[in-house]
């Protein structure tokens, strides 16, 4: 099969280094196109990136320049598939502009989540909401009979990713009413500079901007429905209380469910092993490259899971379960682990885009005229 | 004021080496004698005792000779209050000897803190349990007309002390029905060498053995009432997720609590900032040396409180609340920080020995024989 | 003794924070006038500063209006004593500014530590080159016979401090003709933001920008003469390697010295426990109320000093040296710890400015006019 | 090629439980069999084992029952080969009575390295070393006429594998005479559950019990040359200072060195680039499969190497050096980093075995008798 080219906006930042980490051996996509902000485009890669990460930059990244963030200065080499990193005020402005410009934007940012036309999606748990881009006017837009404009598709917060893996095997068989979740985030989450290591060193910080709001309305978001062109929230409610700790990669979660069905013990475990709802769905015969085989994983030792000996679980794809117990209160305890900078960010966006290849998503027609408004794109 | 001597049990530990920190000026009490284990005794405080505290150890109790740990050793040396910092097992077998022997046993172990006639005591939050001390047998089995034995009290659960201090001013007014909670507990909670660097360094481990059992139950214990001789749990329904981070000292916990009367934003607030039970009760004019003026202080800012930035108010004796917000589920969420080895350990039981002698509990008589078995004192 | 009112430059950063919490009770210096950049000034120190100190903000400080960076804009409010915490650019700018508008401006920042008419001062090593201070055109300037205008001295590097304190004692008996020095210093250095915790949680990096240059030149100035107007510098050849830690306070160094006469282990260890040259040196019968009884204490343990067990020694002013032992390459190893940001930073400026006032030299007369071109201050 | 059965002595430790992630899919050598304490052995590898890697334990060694560790026990099931990570004191006991009864004992422990008949390796730097095994006794004492009983052959501490790889191609072509080497020692060094977090959390520990006398020590060894039966120290003057610092896993070292002939700092470069001494040195056509293809690796970046980012560079296996620049004392200073459980321990004995595999120093004869007394072995 013959590589797609794709391309990543904010290429230089935090998520944006995972981006290239991750698509370097891809098997399916091809980076072939990095923009920056301005204070960089011109650059290469390596002249414009302090690159953080404990494997190496791939040489020909290396040498790649940055190119300014517009489908105008992309001109021809535009890529139809772009991945966006950048911050929530920029993604609020570019990402529509890329979309109208027939690029399918697979975006990690937090600007577009919770719009009413934009899918929000972890593929194993909601990945019929996809669906719903065809409703959006820049996918409509094209002249012609069948839709092949651009979109944009979104993945969750970091924490919620990893807790909706988890929820999604209970709330499918026994239905989730009602759920506390305390988090131990990561400085990574924060990208970089982020957290002053003054503030964090053998400390806690209580406090996440935002961060328990979006935990509270994604979950409902991403385990409810979907028709043509809207979607269902689950009536869950959530109450969220979310830290952050001297801990380098991986979210903990600590978790209280009140199903609306009794389960046992065994049928909770169950139901988490049993969950591979992407197996076997991949491309000419191939898996998905990024799935994981299990996505939700048990580990039965009681003091686990630990950032530190369960993060690269499912090559950092997987859910670690484990402690499940009785709640006093509700009715069932545990806590989760996931890998906040895979999957609970570049890995999303990436297994988001193999999944909309394998649905036929990326098979454009023509380049569209730039004829849509940016602005129609998106109905908050 | 006459200073009265006092022992310490378990003196050469982690909570042993906070016991002679914070009586090493203390206006009341006097340490005349230590004990350690058998390894230890005969050897000086300085030859057996790694001291791993920032402040000096002082002179005088860096020569004092470590003493075995029976009545019998110490002779006529045994002094009347004796502070115990051992492991439970070792006090399930020491502390009911020295109540039998006539001293009163100022307990930080778990050993006997759900006991049916001991008192669990956070002086702020029941000091009127410490009554129930006259019920137990040693006391009692004096000769002559007044008690004046031996007797044994004892204090909460590191985690569990914190959490109270916050809670009783909100149960006294509005009452509190369930509630969830979750740390993030200091390393020190575990004692010397306690965590190893291996599983905590940038790592958060989610289990701590019987710690979600202990808070459960002491919080129902503390916040409900005592007659003569029995004490009533408060029917609260506590669910607790414990995990250990790495932070030196403080535990973090968040707290979301469902109340029996409404109350607003500003009620909450005016409960703990008016909460001072133990105001003017000192003795002979001087205030209680080990209480905080406001055991509850609330921290305004929107990230707080953090262990680096509020450990120590309140001389480490206050809970700092921060981050009162409303919760989805129950009513109110806030965030607690407390000094687990000086609120949660030995200043727990320093306070609590102030508040006995404030109540005339030390004026013992004579010393008794010894001739009250050890195995009466206590009923589980 | 009336207490003399000092300023503030840099009042909102790291070590401005620790200047107003070591002056916040100083029996001879009263703070009345913060000044911060234009971005802040105008705001009380409340609103523009993030307190992050584990001490109280004084409620008088918290209330204060910070004041623009200029002598003009304070006018009569100008303090004739300003501490200076700005960075170097700024300092090169603003400080001679202060000393030309007659104010005594002690500084903390690099910039003009290594002017040739500049006293670098540690007052316990080297408190006779404050004289220079009197061979500063402003500090002439003023009309009349006595010398009483402003001036400007300043403190060494953070590493520097404490390391010259250790070295001191031995240079006076034995000489030093060379020395190694490697160290592991805390994040407080680096000034808030400083160090992202991406960078450093359970990481090291080597690297501290000009850290090694300035360690290696200020110790020549340091322990070298000085006669009425210029400095005479040690001949000592200094080799760093500096390193930054995950350590919130306290740099770490690993020393190793060529003596030009032979000293046995005991003669070193006499020549740090013997050394007390401000013993006594006091106004009016004080002390002065910063200078550590022994800048220098050895500690006998064999894993000593440590940043957690040995940092608030002397109330954070003393070096706590340990290790002591033969060098196979020169003659003697040692360790060493000093507090970054009190002895490193804001207690040093302290120090100097308690040793001026003995020194008599905050005796001005009337305000000088501002006629001294601030650019004439200083030979670099 | 078929692999070669191989037992691992200290099978569960924390070097144990390297050798078993290294030697899971090693091409050349088989694990058959385990040893471990008398309190282990009968249980299977998982239930005596808390394995804390973090990859899975694989399922073949978690099955495996631990067997007692003595020669006899193992009798026809003992491999030729074994593999030692137990503390010195057994290892004293224990590699002569291995070696005895015929296997080559490939050991990691410190009790042997300074042995006069024992080879201390870096197969880069010193393999030629590896001849003076054939002079060991039970080597020689097999009957009949070619040598081929069991040995003794270990790596050096784990500071001192990093350090000569960097400075072998400098010894090489210009000459060591002195050098100082500070270090910042990771916590795996000390093993588990080694340091106490209550120890090194935020904290430096400036000792390491014996780590400097060995560092000193080995340099030589390893630098020097061999004859028939004796090694030549090479007469470098060595002077460590020893540290350990909050970082999970690699070593940093800051060194000084002074060289014999002057180089400038393109031949220094250059002498690290080009040292490849085991290229294309392997079995059957293959590469030495443990073997870095740069044992030396420069990373020219400003603030390198750090932990976090050069830890796995060469598989873990490579040496990374950084700050190349001049030393006012010596002549050239850097700083290396080198993974201290991979290339410092279990990777280190794997790359010996695998060169003592291409030398044929494997290819025993029949089993010998076990008549050689183990007190024989070792000329210490």
């Amino acid at each position: 099969m013959e590589r797609r080219n794709v391309g990543i906006l904010g290429a230089t930042g935090a998520v944006g280094q995972r981006f290239i980490q991750l698509l370097a051996d891809h098997p399916w996509f091809n980076i072939t196109w990095l923009a920056a902000s301005d204070r960089s485009a011109g650059k290469t890669y390596a002249e414009a990136c302090q690159w953080r990460l404990d494997t190496p930059l791939p040489t020909r990244i290396a040498n790649m320049v940055l190119q300014p963030n517009t489908p105008e200065a992309a001109g021809p080499d535009l890529p139809r598939i772009v991945f966006s990193s950048v911050d929530a005020p920029i993604a609020r402005e570019l990402e529509p502009k890329f979309a109208a410009a027939g690029c399918a934007v697979i975006s990690n940012s937090s600007a577009f989540r919770m719009a009413s036309n934009v899918p929000l999606v972890v593929p194993e748990v909601n990945a019929a909401h996809l669906e719903v881009l065809e409703a959006q006017p820049t996918r409509r837009a094209v002249n012609g009979s069948t839709p092949s404009g651009g979109f944009l598709v979104t993945n969750p917060n970091c924490c919620a990713i990893g807790l909706v893996l988890a929820l999604a095997p209970l709330h499918r068989r026994f239905g989730i009413g009602k759920m506390f979740v305390s988090t131990l985030q990561a400085v990574s989450g924060a990208g970089y500079p982020g957290v002053a290591s003054l503030d964090i060193l053998g400390n806690i910080i209580p406090y996440i901007k935002n961060e328990e709001e979006k935990l509270q309305e994604e979950v409902g978001k991403l385990l409810g429905g979907a028709t043509a062109d809207a979607f269902q929230p689950a009536p869950i409610i959530v109450s969220a209380m979310c830290n952050r700790v001297p801990v380098l990669e991986g979210h903990t979660e600590c978790v209280s469910v009140k199903l609306d069905k009794p389960a046992t013990h065994a049928e909770v475990l169950a139901a988490w092993s049993s969950f591979q709802p992407l197996h076997g769905q991949g491309l000419d015969g191939l898996h998905l490259p990024s799935a994981p085989e299990f996505p939700v994983e048990y580990a039965p030792e009681e003091a686990r899971p630990q950032p530190r000996l369960d993060l690269m679980r499912g090559n950092g794809m997987a859910t670690t379960v484990g402690r499940l117990r009785p709640c006093s209160l509700f009715d069932w305890k545990f806590t989760l682990l996931s890998h906040n900078t895979v999957r609970g960010a570049a890995g999303a966006a990436i297994l988001n885009a193999e999944v909309l290849a394998v649905m036929g998503k990326f098979d454009f027609r023509a380049f569209p005229p730039l004829r849509t408004a940016a602005q129609e794109l998106v109905t908050v």
